[in-house]
C-alpha cells in the first residue's frame, strides 16, 4: 500500500545519523571497513519496506551485518527507529533503485540476499518489472559473492513459478525449496515479515526458495 | 484405489497378443524394430493405471510410439480394449516392476518418459518409495536418451516439493515448471488423466515440470 509522503519525515529520517547517509555510494567497497567497522558478512534485504524483517534478524544474529534496501525513503522510519529503540550496532539502511545497487556495493561486497514479497506483477506484460527477472539478477550477481545465495519469499505461487523458471532456464542452483513453508514440521524456525504473518493468518501459502548466480558471473570471472 | 484380481483377467489380457506380451524382456534394445517395426521415438508412461493417458496419447500423436508400464497387469486390461476399439498400432501395455526397467529397455532406447500421479508417500521415512526419489531417477537415466526429458505431474504439492529439491540437489535440468497447470492460459493444450479429471473439479492445483536425467548418466558416459 502506498503511504502518502510525510512533510519532513527524509530530513527526520537522515537525522539518524547512525543507521543511515544521503551519499551511500562513498562507502562503495568499504561497508565492513568504514561503516560497520568490523569484518562480519553483510546480508542485504532487497525491497525492505518498513523493514520490520531485518531488523529482526539484526537482533538475532549480531554476528552477521544487515542492509535493508527500499527505494521510499520515508516508508523505512519505523525500522530505522526501532533499530535506535534496540540499540542494534549491525543494521544499514539505504535507499536507492536497485538497478543502481552497484552504484552503492562492490563486486563479492554482499554475503547473502533476500527478497521477501516483492511485487508479483501478474500481467504478462510486465515480467521485466519481477524483482526476479533475469535483468535483476544479473544486476545482483553483480555484488553478490559467488557462493552466497538469494533467499526468496513470496506468497504468489504465479511469482514463484515464475522464478523457478527463469532460475531453471538460467541453470542457476536452487536449494531450500519450500511450497508451503509454514505448514512443513522440517524446516527451520522462520523470520516473519509483516506481511507473511498477515497472509500466514489468512491461511495463504508461503514459498521459499534459495538460488545462487555464479552462473551469471562467469562472463565477469574470465 | 486398490481393485480386488478379477479371475481370468491376466488371461484375457494376454489374448491381446497385439498389444502386449508376458516376455517384454525379449524386445529389450528391439522394441522400434520387432515390435513398432518402425523407427518413431518411444515415449513410456510409468505407473500408467489403466493408462487412459497413453491411449489418448497414441491416439492424438499417431507419429509417436507409447508404451505404458503398470505393475499390476490386471489394472490394464480397460485400457488394452480401448486401445483395440481405435485401433490403435502405436501402444503397447507392459506389467513390471518399475526396478527392473533396465531389463525391458536398453540404454538410450527411450525418447521421453512420463510419470503422472505417482502415490505421493507423504511420510518422511517413505521417501525412498517415492517415484521421484533419486534411486528411481537413476533408473529411468539407464534408459532415456540424454536430451531426453521426464514429464511429471501431480496434485500433491508435498510430492512436487520433494521432486523439486531431488532435481535441484542432483543438478538436474527442468524446464515448463507449473503449479496451477489449468488456471494458466500460457500452457499448451493438457492431456489429462482420468484422477487429473477429477482433481480439476475438485479445484485442486496439479503442478507439472519436465527435467532430464543427463547428469546422472555422466558415470555411464565416462
Amino acid at each position: 500500500m502506498r503511504r502518502r509522503r510525510k512533510p519532513g519525515s527524509k530530513e527526520k529520517l537522515l537525522s539518524h545519523v547512525e543507521y543511515l547517509t544521503d551519499t551511500p555510494q562513498d562507502f562503495k567497497g568499504k561497508w565492513k571497513t568504514d561503516w560497520f567497522k568490523n569484518d562480519k558478512p553483510i546480508h542485504l534485504e532487497l525491497g525492505a519496506g518498513r523493514a520490520a524483517f531485518s531488523v529482526k534478524l539484526a537482533q538475532k544474529y549480531p554476528e552477521k551485518n544487515f542492509i535493508a534496501i527500499e527505494l521510499k525513503e520515508e516508508v523505512m522510519l519505523p525500522g530505522v527507529e526501532q533499530a535506535k529503540e534496540l540499540g542494534l550496532e549491525n543494521i544499514a539502511f539505504v535507499w536507492v533503485n536497485i538497478m543502481n545497487i552497484h552504484e552503492i556495493f562492490d563486486t563479492n561486497e554482499i554475503d547473502h540476499i533476500y527478497l521477501n514479497f516483492s511485487d508479483p506483477w501478474p500481467k504478462n506484460r510486465h515480467y521485466k518489472r519481477r524483482l526476479t527477472y533475469r535483468g535483476f539478477l544479473k544486476k545482483y550477481s553483480e555484488i553478490l559473492k559467488p557462493d552466497g545465495w538469494v533467499e526468496f519469499k513470496t506468497d504468489s505461487s504465479s511469482l514463484f513459478e515464475f522464478t523457478l523458471n527463469e532460475c531453471a532456464e538460467l541453470k542457476l542452483p536452487m536449494k531450500d525449496i519450500g511450497l508451503d513453508l509454514h505448514n512443513r514440521n522440517s524446516l527451520d524456525e522462520i523470520i516473519t515479515t509483516d506481511y507473511e504473518e498477515k497472509y500466514v493468518a489468512q491461511g495463504r501459502h508461503i514459498h521459499r526458495m534459495l538460488f545462487g548466480l555464479a552462473p551469471l558471473q562467469v562472463d565477469s570471472q574470465e
